[in-house]
């Protein structure tokens, strides 16, 4: 088979699972997003990274799960990453495919928490302050060995209760 | 199937080509070695890390190949790193199988020239002055965003020279 024939081969299905069980990290961002209904969002990822010299790979990558986006990952970055950040994409691509050829690292774990989040969020269980502040728990609980989170996890409760206590009051007025 | 079980069973081999093409490293190190013919050893390696609450998934790469050994990365470190040094284990069982399951990134090329440079060497061609620093030439051109190496190439091929030079003078007295 000629390097061309095998660049166009789709990966075997474990070869996948294998990767993002070394390579590929599910994460859960909770960001501060002013215009929302409780002023934060929570944004379920899925990521893989690698230096722009391997673009060939992460695009196969992509073609394997026919959605996501390959971009630097910051300017003037060497290193690319391939990123799923639709919801309705890892609902239907990501989620089955991890269900099928299951992750067999540790890093099963967060793949746990992540599908529970964004099955919750596919019931709008988010659209609750309770179930917000819940999964917002769950997700701090994902990556334990993972870089820090610009905001620490007590603050985003405080700032989700007083902003879904302001919420109430504007309500009743 | 309990997660007992689940331990148990064989990684799918495709999973374990995935899994070193994320996160594997296939390298040769080039390091001085006062009593050997030339004064330097050419020591091919097959490594991939892991935090030490993964060590579940390196024992299954582990038990997959039949060979290699766990280590701490370092004195109180808390990566793990599986390892196989041996030649012989390196040429009857993982060679082999990235022949079978070949690696799918820009990593292959680092394989290539790894199985070139083990090949060469179980044919003991590196007792030879010229082919041993062709070998060391080659393992220098593996692995091109990895770290710095600890020794220069011209230095080593420099001091490599100056000892073959001396080896010839003594046979010749």
């Amino acid at each position: 088979m000629s390097a061309d024939n095998q660049q166009e081969r789709l990966l075997d299905p474990w070869y996948v699972t294998g990767w993002f069980d070394g390579e590929g990290c599910f994460s859960v961002s909770v960001h501060p997003h002013p215009g929302s209904k409780y002023g934060w969002l929570i944004d379920p990822v899925v990521q893989t990274y690698q230096h722009k010299d391997s673009f060939i790979i992460l695009n196969r990558i992509k073609k394997f799960f026919s959605c996501g986006s390959i971009r630097p990952k910051g300017e003037n970055s060497n290193v690319l990453t391939f990123s799923v950040e639709s919801r309705r994409s890892i609902k239907e691509k990501i989620i089955p495919h991890f269900i099928q050829y299951p992750l067999q690292s540790r890093k099963a774990e967060d793949f746990l928490l992540f599908r529970k989040i964004v099955e919750a969020m596919e019931r709008k269980e988010h659209h609750d302050i309770d179930m917000f502040v819940h999964l917002v728990n769950l997700a701090f609980c994902m990556n334990p060995h993972g870089k820090n989170r610009k905001y620490r996890l007590n603050d985003v409760i405080k700032d989700l209760k007083e902003s879904s206590e302001t919420t109430r009051q504007t309500r009743r007025t």
